[in-house]
């Protein structure tokens, strides 16, 4: 069931910066709620008052980032100690890429619509410690009948013997394709090569809009972000680590924040939870601004309530654009999660225009360069009436004369 | 010449959270002045009224980073392309130490008074590369008629043939003496062994507190922080890596910003400066407050000028710690930089209990494990009151009768 209108008109409220304009950017970032800037400006005010660096403010800050743990820990479905705070989704990323123990010659396994910040980690380990990669097509399998069945196809004709990890999107960037998540894992967790196949999840566009239960997956490692579908501010995000390997998983960059500590203040050994895998000092009043954004959300409705409701604004913005010749959506079926990304010309340089020629109208969408695409974002909190203005601005704009 | 007193009166002003106590933790965090926080609040402003994700949103936080880059070098004395932003001090010296292409056996050096958080960096890279590193003792320099000499002859024993990198804190953390850094770089790049030894510097105390110029220095390697002495939000700092060593270092944890792109968003290759070692979404509106920060610096004065301003307080208070008979500072002379430390027992829960008591009467210090002491920083607008303040209620807290 989706949400009650009057319900989300008043958690809507909360996120004062949609009022002058027409936003459909969330998987670039999100909008940040009132309560989450009020959070951050509270703790400068708290520093400024009890001294940045004391021993108030010192145990205040632990206790706010195991809060934040926590919350996250919730939204997850998981244990707290599950959870590494992170600047973004590549960090986690790179955490997990760089803690498995390579073997020169060991395979990753990655998609043609995975983002290039998650490319260049696997050319570095490449070059550093002889991995080879490669990308299996998951792009065409929009042109068949049943895609969900095309990616596992794909995927599973691209694994070696020597596969050692898959990294893939849950929720694709580009096309805003919903991968079939448990099935692919228990395709390479049942892969019989030298490894057991883990699986690390990009969730970059799929926290915070797909309900998840991370606890009850099986997935090996899941990063994200707390500044794209969470409204968090940017600067935080965050990695799940399965337990089964929070003892194999090699630390790389690290800091005082991975070790414990004896009552004098000496260093005795490595954490054993997830900041095992954090550094230093990060930005901590932003902290409080993601756990006050995730705290709107829960007013907001769970998590399926939330993704019910989205759903029913994206594919109404789906069915829409069906109406517009000039337009062609990626996806041939309603979407599956909040992206709605689509085509007027082969030529990318018309997308990007496009996406010019809306900003100047006060609306927001971005332009994708692989496949040549502009992509919409729709929220649980975007309105009928927000969509109805793209639809009708957009229509307005394709059927101008060109540019000489 | 240090700074006119009215001057100083003038920026202290901007400090506003130093009113309602009195605070000796530049070392831990620095106090965020009124005009950072201000330009952190206009940025998120700027954010809800342009489009968190936009066209204009992230023209502009291209320039703003860029603006920050060019900021931090000419405080370092530096190309803005030789600048990398990070979070942390931490972060730096892990690009870096991670960055090094170690060969099984290659030892590095480092000092007994190193934080704890580097040498977690190295006791992975021992496991990861088998490494070697080990320490070679600064402390017992203090006890001699010349520190500095003892320092230079203390590093020159305990470099082997294959040591390939020597790790210091140029203002030693813990007992703040100030290293003399241009010596050390001289020996090291001198030293015949295996390999030309290369030296990263861990700058957490000095930037900020002590004049540099990184570009008339042969450094290798800069780490530093915003957040401490420059008073900045926590959350950013930077790196400055010397140009001759650019295309050696490997990047490790890399992202979109360490790509460049061509004109449809597609990546293309790594960029030519500091940001190639950079990631991805971090805590952009706190730039903006790094900036402002240095900013008000500038206002107050040159860093020669500073630095001069504050080794004047830290002297004074060093000189009232001499009468306290209680006290023993662990610097037999007058600092040469903010950092002043000192002991009262040979018992650390004493400085801990110490330090909470003063606590207790708005004034911050803290406690260190070892050697176990307590640290006082006097920052360019520490006055006079504060420092006298801080010795009548250390004198009177020494002469309580103690708990039973």
């Amino acid at each position: 069931m989706a949400l009650d209108a009057a319900f989300v008109t008043q958690i809507r409220s909360q996120f004062t910066g949609v009022n002058n304009k027409f936003y459909f950017n969330y998987g670039g970032q999100g909008i940040l709620p009132q309560p989450a800037l009020q959070a951050i400006l509270e703790t400068y005010q708290f520093l400024a008052a009890e001294g940045p660096f004391s021993i108030k403010a010192n145990r205040y800050f632990q206790a706010q980032t195991q809060a934040l743990r926590q919350a996250i820990a919730d939204e997850m479905q998981v244990d707290p100690d599950t959870i590494t705070i992170t600047d973004n989704v590549t960090t986690g990323c790179n955490i997990v890429l760089w803690g498995i123990n390579w073997q020169s010659g060991d395979h990753v396994l990655i998609s043609d619509c995975e983002h290039p910040g998650v490319i260049a980690i696997l050319q570095i380990l490449a070059q550093r410690f002889g991995i080879t990669y490669s990308e299996c097509p998951l792009l065409q399998s929009l042109q068949t009948n049943d895609p969900d069945s095309s990616v596992l196809e794909s995927i599973q004709a691209h694994l070696t013997p020597r596969t050692r990890l898959v990294v893939l999107s849950h929720l694709l960037w580009n096309t805003g394709q919903l991968l079939p998540l448990e099935k692919i894992i228990k395709l390479c967790h049942t892969y019989e090569g030298n490894y057991a196949i883990q699986v690390l999840v990009d969730g970059a566009q799929s926290a915070g809009s797909v309900p998840l239960n991370l606890g009850e997956s099986a997935v090996d490692y899941y990063a994200f972000t707390g500044h794209k579908w969470f409204c968090g501010p940017a600067g935080v995000g965050g990695l799940y680590l399965n337990p089964k390997h929070f003892d194999q998983l090699l630390p790389t960059y690290v800091g005082w924040r991975s070790l414990t500590y004896n009552a004098q203040g000496l260093a005795t050994g490595w954490t054993n939870q997830g900041s095992r895998f954090e550094v230093a000092t990060a930005a901590f009043p932003q902290f409080q601004g993601l756990r006050a954004a995730l705290e709107c959300h829960r007013q907001g409705g769970d998590a399926q309530e939330r993704y019910q409701q989205l759903c029913q604004q994206s594919q109404s913005l789906w069915q829409g654009l069906q109406t517009i010749p000039q337009v062609q959506t990626l996806l041939p079926d309603p979407p599956q999660a909040g992206l709605v990304s689509f085509q007027v010309s082969p030529d990318a340089s018309v997308h990007s225009r496009l996406v010019q020629q809306l900003e100047e109208n006060s609306i927001y969408l971005r332009a994708i360069a692989f496949p040549s695409c502009i992509r919409a974002c729709c929220h649980y909190f975007t309105t009928a009436e927000e969509i109805d203005h793209l639809l009708t601005v957009l229509r307005q704009l394709l059927t101008m004369p060109s540019d000489p």
